[in-house]
């Protein structure tokens, strides 16, 4: 029986990149992947249609399929609405809903894209990092939360971070594991002299490492100091493992060094389900121009194809093209260069089809 | 009466560091200013000496005091201690005790060091951001915390982000007050989207804007695409307000964009007390050398001549010799470059008081 691949555009550019997602997709199916393609709602567009950002029919759907695309979720336009009722709480209820623990994000350099980037070419050069993101618990879903009226003119905000043994040790195990298929090293990333949430924290990821992991160089550093090395000297990175809302910020810092932040994909993986995204996000901006960028989005496909559909030639062939794509000098405008020729994302999306 | 100012040199480089630092308060006291210096414990070394890192002598002495300098706490040697006494909970503790709220971290950039940034010199030049973090809630001292036995063979950890609106007030008032001295826009810095303590930030923050401050330019930003942001362009920046852990990492950040991490002094502020530190650590991986860096805590002695002292002329007379010894070609061992003249701790110390 073909397996479901479920599309969720959602919002901004999410509709445009999707699309040429879509058609990657079908080169595929015509060269042997046994999947069937199914569209859902989720985000602002969800809420505008149906009231939800999460509609239960999107979860139905997720739960049937092998794999979710999702292209992003978010934009000024639904700013205003209460944080219960965001897009982001469409894609924060999906990745529960899912339980998809382990948000993979590499942040690799394209070394055609390499200049684009604020730091320096030597600096720069060589980055490969795989950063490990907890993506189902921490302060993101934390109970109690809220604002609570004091009764004396004034409010109280509270959120609560919060990580158990199990749910640190099941993370950490992803880390590990990718990392020995890598350059064999993992730093996770705390603040475990502040916060006794993350010291243990440390303290789970130590003892995993002790009894199964012995073999991968392990460190710990401060997620302060970790914020400041990825600027000084990224290159002494591979794998990063930390929590939720520090993956947030070091995953996205660490894809902004690149200079390739137009290009890359993620994939947020749980024992039974598994949704791939582009790192980027909705770009209300630029929405509806034909002018993003669909490479981050293809790759996802091609992150999908390797861990979700085991077509990991397939996978590689999507890689290929897209290093095609940029040999021949084709760019959209958020990594157009002197000298290169500028496309939509249409014509991206075909150029890349024409490589495969 | 004399004021009286409190050293805590602390841990590791903090004992030399400050050291240089005294040098340049005495020079202060020759040159009109009515201080007498006292000392006190702080960090490891308090740990060491009484069994806590902060002694109930040491914030007696603080509350007694007009301004404390601070050098710095913590070291490898304290880690397997647990969290309750580590060195940081000295810091921790005596921010807390004094109530210092307000923490600056100016991470502006000196020409003379642009180079030993990892950014292009064109994306690096004329950064000049003041960083103005909470820095005595949040979920550094959010109740409840700790690390509880589940029963069932699991352990939960948790910490708890809570703001109080008139703590967001306070804080957002400094950021405006800063402002209007300086490029006048504000970037208040959360993650809104996602955690409702943050959502509260957000609309206090933008109250207290319409209401008092409608004259400064406020924007707001997400804590992960700020991360981005300030790496893509950290010049579209002047001040920016955030909590106390999102301000730990994005300062850090910012700092260290500048290529002047050991130049970089704070002030942490309350509506009573005062302390100065290096934004730098106790480097125990070079502690007792005599090649630590002093001019972060030589300037951190400006910013207390300037703030709690009111002698804006000998703080600008400080903060020049730093511009003469740096011009002069001495570099202690953090910021040498080739051609330049390598000095140490003391030397470079002696070089400040003879440009004074
Ligand atoms: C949109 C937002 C809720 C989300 C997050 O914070 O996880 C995004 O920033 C991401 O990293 O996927
Ligand atoms: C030492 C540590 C507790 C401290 C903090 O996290 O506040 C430090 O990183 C800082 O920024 O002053």
């Amino acid at each position: 029986m073909a397996k479901k691949v479920l599309v969720l555009p959602g919002d901004g550019i999410g509709q445009e990149i999707t699309a040429e997602a879509v058609k990657v997709l079908n080169w595929a199916i015509q060269n042997g992947a046994d999947i069937t393609l199914e569209e859902g709602l989720i985000g602002g567009t969800a809420y505008d249609a149906t009231g939800t950002p999460l509609p239960a029919e999107t979860i139905t759907q997720a739960k049937a399929a092998q794999a979710v695309l999702l292209g992003a979720v978010g934009g000024t336009k639904w700013e205003p609405l209460d944080i219960s009722v965001r897009p982001e709480k469409g894609l924060l209820g999906i990745r529960k809903a899912l339980d998809l623990y382990c948000n993979l994000r590499p942040a690799a350099v394209y070394p055609q894209l390499a200049d684009a980037s604020t730091l320096k070419k030597e600096v720069v050069a060589g980055i490969d990092i795989m950063v490990v993101r907890e993506l189902s618990s921490g302060i993101y879903f934390g109970q109690p939360r809220g604002v609570e009226d004091l009764g004396d003119g004034r409010k109280k905000g509270f959120n609560t971070l919060v990580y158990t043994t199990d749910e640190i040790e099941r993370i950490a195990r992803k880390a590990f594991e990718a990392a020995r298929k890598r350059s064999n090293r993992v730093c996770s990333v705390d603040k475990a002299n502040v916060l006794e949430s993350t010291e243990l924290w440390r303290e789970v990821v130590s003892d995993l490492h002790k009894r199964e992991y012995a073999d991968v160089e392990l460190s710990h550093m401060y997620v302060d100091n970790a914020a400041m090395q990825l600027i000084r000297n990224p290159r002494q990175f591979d794998v990063i493992v930390t929590t939720n809302m520090f993956g947030d910020i070091l995953s996205d810092a660490a894809s902004m060094l690149t200079g390739s932040i137009g290009m890359l994909p993620s994939a947020s993986l749980g024992d039974q389900f598994a949704l791939y995204e582009p790192i980027h996000g909705s770009a209300p901006d630029i929405a509806g121009k034909g002018i993003a960028n669909p490479l981050a989005t293809i790759l996802s496909v091609a992150m999908m194809l390797r861990y979700s559909l085991e077509l990991p030639q397939l996978a590689d062939g999507v890689e290929a093209a897209v290093v095609t794509v940029l040999d021949q000098g084709l760019r959209t405008a958020d990594i157009m260069q002197p000298g290169m020729t500028q496309v939509g994302t249409a014509q991206m999306g075909d150029a890349v089809l024409a490589a495969l």
